[in-house]
């Protein structure tokens, strides 16, 4: 058995310390620093399922793609999380992940499912056709705390500032837009990287509320991260994000939502996507 | 070996009969009326992948998510898919997938991983939040052929009239948006499924080649899909599309697409995204 990786003191990097069994089979568990309302924020669970391609000894590149399936609810129990090589080109690597639990049965399951696109990139020519909305810069926004239905252990992980679309005050049913514009960086602040930038793919809460005002019990079922920079652009950006997502369809029990992630410099470095079930 | 189904006239129900060997593993191979200039059109496979889950015996509900990562070209010779069901839930499952293909050597390799999440739908509050664009009905927009580059089987097999953003007729170099509309159906037309409605989300040119105007190898390499109908609403909505794609990044080798299908009527049946290589 491997050593464990010394974590840092960030409770990122030590929900992120994995004991790698066997090559590509890492243990780990739901870091409680993450917790939601029920099981771990969704963000955390996506960027373990990236830290152990990103662990993986075989590992070719840098990640272009990542979709993570949340099929069960994380138990706060240790977790085995495979990653696996299904294909490896010669400038891209293609693998699927599964993180399994024991369920009270002792019988291992699967949680969740995630597929993962790696690769050596070129420089090319390169452009955004989506330019960061003018907002004011973090400093300028105050930081808000969520109401208090919204508690959970993750929420102080993240330095959130709403600058559009904040979380209803009023649940009155007032239908509106389901756009919210946000900084968001790791509290206590950490350079940005692969996995953090993941984690907060998902920083947003259920558009359907915004849309709504009404409380709704809503959780992400497949989520999906595009890459738009190497690991020297994010460890060049800065701490700050400017994320913004807007839902487009709501029907029948799921919706989607888009978001674009920015750093301050306006740079855009990931757009993502994800399906959420919701309960009506 | 149960027997293969009997496929309809139509090619594209032809694409997608398969004899299953054992529950979930069907045998299958790509279709010359959907061949692309290397390999198969990339939406003939995706909807392939989608077909592995539909015709599983142990399929819960319908499709609410779809991604596929195209891992290395399709070889014009027998494939498998492999469908399984990682996890099923109460009125949720999600699948994993894999097509193999014998290499040179008649090993087998993995070409294309995917995973599904199909699940029962309820009725509730539901709306759209991205109105379909005003643009004229499919009988005012003439049906175009593409440039003799883009000459491909699988472009005979979809009707499109683009309403914006045709495919460059002068490779100036002009840059512009990445912006494209476009009206699409089966040719000849079939009713609307999961499957040709995963097909069509694959159905714009490379969005760079729009943004620039300079003719450029590309190629998708991992697209997703969420469905924002049931088969029922499918099956009522007619046969067009009027599909609308942009771009939001490139960077360094790999740009994202982003795409909205509606129905005639107006109806927002699925939303898509992919990130696709290119080769500058």
């Amino acid at each position: 058995m491997a050593q464990q990786p010394p974590a840092s003191g960030h409770p990122f990097d030590q929900a992120l310390a994995f004991t790698q069994r066997a090559p590509g089979v890492f243990d780990g568990r739901p870091h409680p620093a993450y917790a939601n309302m029920v099981g771990p924020f969704g963000g955390i669970t996506a960027a373990q399922m990236l830290q152990s391609v990103l662990l993986h000894p075989g590992l070719l590149g840098e990640p272009v793609a990542l979709t993570v399936n949340f099929a069960a609810g994380l138990r706060d129990a240790p977790f085995v999380i495979e990653a696996r090589a299904a294909r490896t080109n010669r400038s891209t690597q293609h693998w699927t992940m599964a993180l399994r639990q024991n369920n009270d049965d002792g019988a291992e399951e699967t949680m969740i499912t995630a597929t993962a696109v790696t690769a050596t990139r070129r420089v090319t020519w390169s452009a955004t056709d989506v330019p960061m909305p003018a907002v004011p810069c973090p400093a300028d926004v105050p930081r808000q705390q969520p109401p208090p239905m919204f508690q959970a252990h993750f929420i102080q992980r993240y330095e959130v500032r709403f600058v559009t679309g904040h979380v209803p005050r009023v649940w009155d049913g007032a239908e509106s837009d389901s756009v919210t514009q946000l900084w968001t960086r790791d509290d206590p602040p950490r350079p940005l990287d692969f996995a953090s930038l993941t984690a907060q793919a998902d920083v947003f809460f259920p558009r359907i509320m915004r849309r709504r005002a009404v409380p709704t019990p809503a959780g992400t079922v497949s989520m999906t991260v595009y890459f738009h920079a190497g690991a020297s652009e994010l460890a060049a950006s800065g701490d700050y994000l400017l994320g913004q997502a807007r839902a487009q369809s709501f029907f029948n029990g799921y919706f989607d939502q888009s978001a674009e992630l920015w750093n301050e410099a306006g740079q855009l470095l990931a757009t993502t996507h994800q399906i959420v079930y919701y309960k009506e």
